[in-house]
């Protein structure tokens, strides 16, 4: 079962060129973690921005920087024989998973949603995991149809969005999925601001975009979860009011940039870096942690 | 000034191929029946589905067939990269003019809509039409931002979505829009079923999914609303319900197939095309209207 703690790590890029040796250094920061696995192309990779070239390019080097942790490569794409390249891309690479939201340029139906996992979970020789974005997909999964989808073969993991704050109404949904998936489906966690409540309240895997940058603090938060502490999730609040504010993607390109992990702001245009004054903000934070 | 009926053609595809000799078919009706102008690659022209090659071979096909006639091509893209890429395909290919939504993954700011407009604005050696369409990018533009965008070199259409039913009210706006933006931006309509009112109303220019198809019946509803007749559209309001219930590209594309236009369903996959019963109706209104 895909379980504990995933990162998500940045592509740093510019107009020009995917910087690689600044992205192969973040995954070697990420397997000296030892974390539980490594998703690449995510949506903080700004796999949506990327090339196919680009994309199988970042599996291939993801997998061979992680040092044996299991590498998550996302997929998605508009057209469903893009989503079928980016598989292929992905198991040539040596992928362990791949993660799926279901973009579309056309507002999609429940029927055309579950054809294009048919279509993959049919594709892929590795677990997938269902990528649940509504604020990027405009996207909702209705509780029937993501329990269709999570029947079909392949299928390893949904990736909750962040919305239960409160760890006992994390609990509630948490037993409410568990009846409702088949029980090889571990229930994923992202946002980084709810992941606390959420693995307290009994979440599987925790689906985390800080981790990309900072393994270490999210392994202590993980573990805290697990044992209800809750100190370190108050410490980390600084950090998840920046994500709300600015979208996590922009703050963590930033707070990159200012640790010099990046080159670039390491954004895809038309995305724009964080104003002056959010800018001075994150690196008050940082320092405020010790970062 | 751009003005009249611009049509939005159906590109013929499936998952293995783009099916060329019905897209140039379709080209030819529309050069044949004269109008003001064709967009090729534009919403119903499923370019959000297509990679750059299939873009530029579109444009450059499209305007070989279209017997002078001015094409317009689609450059969305979720990167600005890759938007300046098939802005200067669309150059290349000899396109008179080039439509542009702001797509992106990422939720945008204005800021980062306006660094992209300005940008293609500054590439640019045709004239740009601004492409609101909230349904498939989820951005809203508001009225300072529009206005600033509209400001900019080569802006010279905004193509508004669907909003006023009513002739009075689209006349409301086309003052109000006419005392907001430059007096060589042109004010177009789409979502076919609000064309009628506001042609009637004031709006410049029709970008017309149904013309795709049928040119020669839009033109009579052109006319029709620039002399305040309202027969046809009356008419055609079983269309109008027919798009509104399934979507306008999933109709025209079940009516290309009935018509014999088009050799397969059309629609990249994830999307699907309608259920049987909806191309039963489909079939009955065009029966009625001799199609």
């Amino acid at each position: 079962m895909l379980s504990g703690l995933y990162a998500f790590p940045l592509t740093p890029l510019d107009e020009q060129q995917l910087h690689l040796g600044a992205f192969t250094q973040i995954i070697g920061r990420l397997a000296a973690a030892k974390i539980d696995g490594i998703c690449v192309a995510g949506s903080t990779g700004s796999y949506a921005y990327l090339s196919r070239e680009e994309r199988a390019l970042l599996a291939k080097l993801a997998v061979e920087a992680a040092q044996g942790i299991p590498v998550m490569v996302g997929i998605g794409a508009n057209r469903q024989r893009d989503v079928l390249q980016h598989l292929d891309d992905a198991q040539q690479a040596g992928a362990a998973s791949v993660l799926l939201a279901p973009l579309s340029y056309q507002p999609l139906s429940d029927s055309e949603v579950f054809g294009l996992y048919q279509a993959v979970s049919q594709a892929s020789s590795v677990p997938v995991c269902v990528y649940i974005n509504p604020r990027t997909t405009h996207f909702d999964f209705s509780d029937a149809l993501l329990t269709h989808i999570a029947s079909l073969p392949n299928i390893a993991s949904v990736k909750f969005p962040g919305v239960a704050a409160e760890q006992r109404e994390a609990a509630r949904l948490a037993q409410y999925w568990r009846g409702q998936l088949p029980e090889q489906v571990s229930l994923g966690i992202s946002g980084d601001a709810y992941a606390w409540a959420a693995i307290a309240g009994g979440f599987d895997i925790w689906y985390s975009v800080l981790a990309g940058l900072y393994p270490e603090t999210c392994k202590v938060l993980l573990r805290s979860a697990q044992s209800e502490s809750g100190e370190i999730n108050k410490q980390l609040e600084p950090v998840w009011q920046l994500f709300r504010q600015h979208g996590s993607l922009r703050v963590v390109a930033a707070m990159a940039l200012l640790a010099g992990l990046t080159p670039c702001d390491g954004l895809p245009r038309p995305l724009q870096p964080v104003a002056e004054n959010a800018l001075a903000e994150i690196r008050a934070v940082m320092e405020r942690l010790q970062w």
